[in-house]
């Protein structure tokens, strides 16, 4: 296998020719009914991706598919799932797929089988939400647990909670709805003091969450949580579970009700379907919900190893990204579910492909020349049409479109009003933005004219239910791994966060040295020495 | 007053030389404690726009203000307080300043004063809100209302959404939190079942918000909430008011408790001070809190009249945002709040900016050939550090920053931990990260490298009360309506949306005479008869 740059590719000189060849602004007057029954690829538990409305031809079809062969992109997925160090600056194996089944070699470390120890995990987890949901475990003063809060950051909050947020609605109406959760995440004293005021902390279990056990954030939360259970006359040892490394302070800690493990192979955005979503999901949903998300994942996850591109939605998800951000020079992708319940869906897209696709040099630490991860960003529609849809559709700068949508609603309360009910509302708006950026229209008044040629791909299902949304989720962390291989990126390490952290420390301590920053610390009245 | 496209002036010649001098990737050492110290200008209400980490040295800052008197910016902002028909699309005049002050003449329109009836309209509805917390009105049982659920989209939610959740904390903590609220906008109904499956119908009040009182979304969630308060044989007449146009079919309508009423020259993203964000204000808080935002606001549009960019913040955020998207070629900006109050404050901003200048057709109906809007994105610090953070400090594009940062808490529950409590630690985060960008650090390992010379700036103040809110608000008005200036659009009008709309009514008529527009509606089960 060969790393290199996407500049050095044959193929990718190519696509540039041919984007030359494309009208970046013109109209997709070829998108009918034909383009859009040729142009679905399966992802997996029901779910499809339609590519009809982008800018792809035949041609640049074809260029693609030697991009993704010429850098050996699934032979670069089948190595990470046989365990190599794919993530070389850390030098770490990258092993989320892992926690779905296994579909490479048994990955064995000093005699330890990964695949295993993350089933067993599992196992624990599914048990411990039983005897919770059982009664088994209560809190300090006998009352049942009928709330779970979260406290984590990063990918220990925004998968997991989108997953929460994705679900509420389907386990409602299922009678699947065990426990609420909430979440607290941010390190300003408001986030946290809010949840604790609207639960009821006899009936609340937290479940901390942090890898190394050392996240600042999620610490001055934790001690926060622990001072209102203190408060309260309840004992935190009973109202506290880890989720944490083996070999962090927070691991066989008596001081937690009970810990649950990952190791330093699962990156924290993509950490949901680990323990780090794990315990919370099946708090909330049952085990069973938490079982069907993995199996989708799974089922997304052996469909991503098809070498075919137009048989493999991740892969062709990923190098028309690429087309779009290095051959077009389109700077952004929009994220667009038409589904309520995906309204954190986009957030935790955000964090995924930005932190591990927005970097310039590549896995063996040499700088890159070509653009890497576009900004993401996005809200559900229909909302999202009454907001920013007004630049996306005239704006100065053409942004690429990720619509997702179901032909269903979760929760199955509807009305009709003039001769259609909202959830053939909310479909209908969905079909109409496709073409309306695809096809555009021409009018004499320039400000009522639409150039169209704005590109957009749409996945689709039946219903958003558990295998469907960890389809969609390990789709996306797909994408992303594909896009990180064709730029030569190490996709699993963030050191853009580094520096950040290094200075707060410096201005915490009151004197940083540095006086621009002591500076700011002043104006803002930094003080080291609190109230 | 003279008109013309932002590439006719000679100032705008200037500024693109100047940027070739620029080292646009390259750190900035040149911040200092000085610099910073000599960086700041007031907004409003105790807010600061601090501007020290911006790449504009004292040549640009000069040809800045050569622009904005070159393109009489403060000028038309007085024609626009005058009454002078701004928004020259729809041919309306542009009147939100005059809901929070007088600032200009008298608008007078038909014979009425448009003014008065603003302050009509407010003073009615600080009446009602008072009457609704003394048990004046109740619920059709004869409950007293303690939840408001607004129902409502686009600007008729994400403004009043956002200054909702920015207050709850402080008006909890001051004891003025009357009642709850809760916010139902998209059509997926999902979204309506989800918020009325979270209230006692008894105790709510609706309040009902379309200008033209036929929004598609809204009036579906109106007959679902009616539908519902039916079920529960509760009179919807005593559950809902309106807050509409006086042409609307929701005036004077005797299905409502009451209507409150706007115009035509109040544009959906620019409501917030309108009744569309005044009655759940005043329901939620108190008439003395929304009045205290107006306030604020009305102090931030007063100080936006100064024709000298050092002592205007707003123009002067208007000018280096334009210097960053026209001459420096900066495709995005993020809004970063490290406050958790502040949570949908950058999605309300995504309306306002995005919808305001993300066009490419100026004010008389021509082409522009530059850059307008940019797209604008953001999460509260510290949350976003553990997202997007990565691609910001490491990325291949340069994001510019839009930090805001307060000193004390909202709700003043707080921990030390390891010598500072959450909000030292807050702040230390925020003042790290703007030098952190500003500056990077060197480093023989290019991927633990940061080059720095990522532009920000900071809005702080003491505390985020219903003043600096307002203030707030209203800075970020201003700056995109001076942008909208400079470019030479419409910044009031957004015929961008049109298309989609006309398109939806095709697809839900079952034939729309478009096999594309088909074809989706077919995948997706779009069926007009619903079950």
């Amino acid at each position: 296998m060969r790393f290199i740059n996407l500049d050095k590719t044959a193929s990718y000189k190519k696509l540039l020719k041919l984007a030359k060849k494309i009208n970046k602004a013109g109209g997709s007057d070829a998108l009918d009914a034909i383009r859009i029954r040729g142009s679905s690829t399966p992802i997996a538990a029901g779910l499809k991706y339609n590519w009809a409305a982008k800018k792809v031809s035949p041609d640049v079809l074809a260029a693609l598919q030697e991009l993704a062969d010429e850098q050996e992109l699934v032979a670069k997925y089948q190595a990470l799932l046989d365990g190599d160090v794919v993530n070389t600056g850390e030098k770490r194996k990258v092993l989320h797929h892992l926690l779905r089944g296994q579909l490479g070699k048994p990955v064995i470390e000093k005699g330890k089988n990964l695949g295993e120890f993350y089933k067993n995990e599992l196992e624990r987890i599914l048990a411990f939400a039983q005897a919770v949901h059982a009664g088994v475990h209560t809190g300090a003063s006998g009352r049942k647990f009928t709330q779970v809060v979260q406290i984590g950051i990063g990918g220990s909050d925004l998968g997991p909670r989108a997953l929460y947020l994705a679900m509420e609605g389907w386990a409602t109406r299922e009678g699947r709805h065990k426990m609420k959760a909430a979440f607290i995440s941010n390190v300003d004293p408001d986030d946290g003091a809010a949840v604790i005021a609207s639960v009821n902390l006899e009936e609340t279990l937290f479940v901390l969450v942090s890898k190394s056990g050392t996240t600042q954030e999620t610490l001055a939360n934790e001690l926060f949580v622990k001072a209102c259970l203190n408060k309260a006359k309840l004992d935190p040892c009973k109202h506290l579970v880890a989720v944490t490394s083996e070999t962090s302070p927070l691991a066989n800690n008596k001081n937690y009700l009970d810990s649950f493990y990952i190791d330093d192979y699962i990156g924290g955005r993509y950490s949901a379907t680990s323990a780090v979503g794990g315990v919370v999901l099946s708090l909330a949903f049952g085990g069973d919900t938490f079982k069907a998300i993995l199996t989708g994942a799974h089922e997304a996850d052996k469909a991503a190893l098809v070498g075919n591109i137009h048989n493999n939605a991740a892969l062709l998800d990923a190098l028309i990204g690429v087309w779009e951000r290095n051959c077009l020079g389109y700077p952004a992708t929009a994220v667009l579910p038409y589904s309520q319940a995906l309204i954190r869906f986009p957030a935790h897209l955000q964090q995924l492909d930005m932190e591990s696709n927005g970097k310039q040099v590549n896995r063996a630490g040499k700088p890159v020349k070509y653009p890497t991860g576009p900004v993401i960003f996005g809200e559900p529609g229909t909302n999202g049409q009454h907001s920013f849809y007004q630049l996306l559709h005239q704006g100065s700068d053409i942004i690429p479109l990720q619509f997702i949508g179901f032909n269903t609603s979760q929760r199955d309360q509807d009305i009709d009003v003039d001769g259609s009910n909202s959830q053939a509302k909310l479909k209908a708006n969905l079909a109409a933005q496709i073409v309306a950026f695809a096809k555009g229209k021409a009018d004499a008044n320039p400000n009522k004219t639409f150039k169209g040629g704005r590109p957009s791909s749409l996945i689709h299902g039946h219903r958003l239910v558990p295998g469907a949304l960890g389809a969609l989720l390990a789709h996306f962390e797909n994408k992303v791994m594909f896009q990180g291989f064709i730029w030569n990126l190490n996709s699993f390490d963030q050191e853009g966060v580094q520096l950040g952290k290094v200075l707060t420390k410096q201005a915490l301590s009151g004197n940083s040295g540095d006086d621009a920053l002591d500076e700011y610390c002043k104006i803002l009245e930094v003080s080291a020495a609190s109230a």
